[in-house]
């Protein structure tokens, strides 16, 4: 730390992204990111002529995306607003809604990214514990006193709200924000945008890092009422007005537009998901119901660090989270089909080894 | 402004980029981007094979690229952070080191953005204003309390200080922070990077946009002690830790890597504004001594307005700021030959017709 760093900032716990390795030939099931990459048109769009022209800056509007995002979800261009990812879109949001005086209320555990943008805007935090299942207790939102952020499908559950739960908490936090992070929406669950008609307190953050196969573009968006939209670009505006690159701007877009490619990649995954979670629980685990592209598990042998370990020690690479209540959970991204046969098969490995050792440790005794 | 945004940013003005046009057939000079476009290596590193690669997260500590501009600069890995453009980095600057108990100092006019930062982070702004040559009055840098954040060269003049004068504003502000930025250092001026050796109280910002011909892919850098980077880093990583999208990062790490096509460009842009200057002063301009990729130049018979007015109508584009005391300079980016052969046509007609202008209206009165 520098002399120079405000003292606000000394206690503050940055985020830990998940590992990206450097390493070749890890299998990659930890930072929910598609399997299936971007759309050929993605490909079609990102030639070498739009690569020649990277002397030129974006267009600080960046109305390519703003309308294909407006036309995809029938909004009002001045309904929507792109960051560079759905985290800076986040950030703005804090900065902008956010401060000493208003409080901000999320799930506990949810995205560790929330109560890290609560300190550093200064927020008072309301971390709220999930039920004994992991899953929202809505009734908890009710009529509160600050800012509320849920994602839906939960992070890191996977677990989707209903659409009338969202409705109950938008219609007794009238003077409240409500921002609904809706990063894994395209995977089952139902997006609450329709809800922007009735609701001038409600904000939707999505992402095209998920189900559009473009982590690596950093595309994030926000859709709300005209006002919370032109705050947020206010503050972009007033932080970063280039936010987004040249090339981003055009694969998002024809990302969008590709709704044949999406259709096809979303539907592998919701099925490929749904074999896995059959076969993790005919191997003893708990899986959460999910309506994400990954699943939420635990063993009834190998705790959460267990399994883990085991995996990567074999190459493949999941999410685990130290925090009760979900010490005992990782978090697995669906992969393609070969890829989840791997991981069933090293599992399988793994729950046979614990079971040999357990059966050499009570012979010894 | 939506009932929930903070109070703090409704007297708030954002900065204005400059127009970045949706029609085609302009020759654009106003925005400082460099007519040679991304080197040849740049083209080749963003093949098919990379864009393929979208759908999976970037290096969030750009690693990359840290080391190659490092390896550029002779200094070590943690003295580098990369931003989704020097904007970017600016403003985590502020965030990190601004408050409402520490003021910022900065040239006026100079950078737009500066008090912008200094507004929403909430720190007292001193504007100090330029000599009459509109050059930085340096003696009024000495021994200040608070943070000095000086452009070098010179925004929108173009002038370059001496390092010697930079040294000096160093030693006099030891408990000051002092942010050099050198966004168009690579036309003529001298960097200050080698003062990090003695002072710890030194942050130099960088772009990508303007000699290494990459506005569109957003990448800018500040280099610093390793505590004013661990700083920075704290702010990224609690604001947005993947800031840079995948193909921004091959981009930059090739054209710092390509120094010949690098030294070609710069110099052809360098030897066309001499020209350039030196055609507009026997058209009976004032143009300042640039360092930069564009020149500062003010007529002594058109408006600063009338000037900006006459080239927009006749499809040329370059800058104009409203207010004293540069209200009667425009800005003019330094573009390929051709492009500057038509702004001095152009000139000459818009002089000639003024000049005609005025002696129908000396012989009608």
């Amino acid at each position: 730390m520098s002399r120079f760093l405000n003292r606000q900032y000394e206690s503050l716990e940055p985020y830990t992204p998940g590992e990206q390795p450097k390493t070749e030939g890890l299998i990659k099931l930890n930072t929910n990111e598609n399997p299936y990459g971007p759309s050929p048109k993605v490909l079609e769009v990102l030639n070498q002529t739009e690569i020649s022209k990277l002397m030129l800056y974006p267009d600080p509007e960046v109305s390519v995306l703003v309308q294909a995002i407006a036309d995809y979800y029938q909004l009002e261009t001045e309904q929507v607003m792109v960051g560079n990812g759905s985290d800076e879109i986040l950030a703005f949001s804090f900065m902008a809604f956010q401060n000493e005086n208003r409080d901000i209320y999320f799930p506990e555990p949810s995205y560790g990214f929330y109560k890290v943008y609560g300190d550093i805007f200064r927020a008072k935090c309301h971390p709220i514990p999930l039920k004994e299942d992991l899953s929202i207790d809505t009734k908890k939102y009710k009529n509160l006193q600050g800012t509320i952020i849920i994602a839906n499908p939960g992070a890191p559950t996977g677990i989707a709200l209903n659409l009338a739960d969202i409705e109950d908490i938008l219609k007794s936090n009238g003077s409240n924000l409500v921002i609904i992070d809706e990063a894994y929406i395209d995977f089952g669950a139902k997006s609450c945008v329709p809800f922007l008609q009735k609701y001038d307190n409600l904000l939707v953050v999505q992402t095209f890092s998920k189900s559009r196969s473009l982590a690596g573009a950093r595309v994030g968006f926000a859709m709300g009422s005209r006002e919370l939209i032109s705050d947020l670009n206010r503050i972009k505006f007033s932080f970063n007005p280039y936010n987004l690159n040249r090339l981003s701007i055009l694969a998002a877009a024809e990302a969008i537009k590709d709704d044949a490619y999406f259709q096809k990649t979303r539907e592998a995954i919701i099925r490929t998901r749904q074999e896995i979670a059959e076969q993790m629980r005919a191997l003893g685990f708990t899986v959460l119901p999910s309506s994400a592209n990954f699943i939420f598990a635990k063993s009834d042998r190998l705790s959460g660090k267990e399994y883990f370990d085991g995996l990567r020690k074999r190459k493949i690479l999941v999410r685990h989270f130290e925090k009760d209540p979900v010490s005992d959970f990782v978090r697995i991204t669906i992969g393609k089909e070969d890829d989840m046969k791997e991981l069933l098969n090293i599992t399988r490995e793994l729950l046979e080894a614990k079971d040999s050792k357990d059966l050499l440790e009570r012979t010894e005794v």
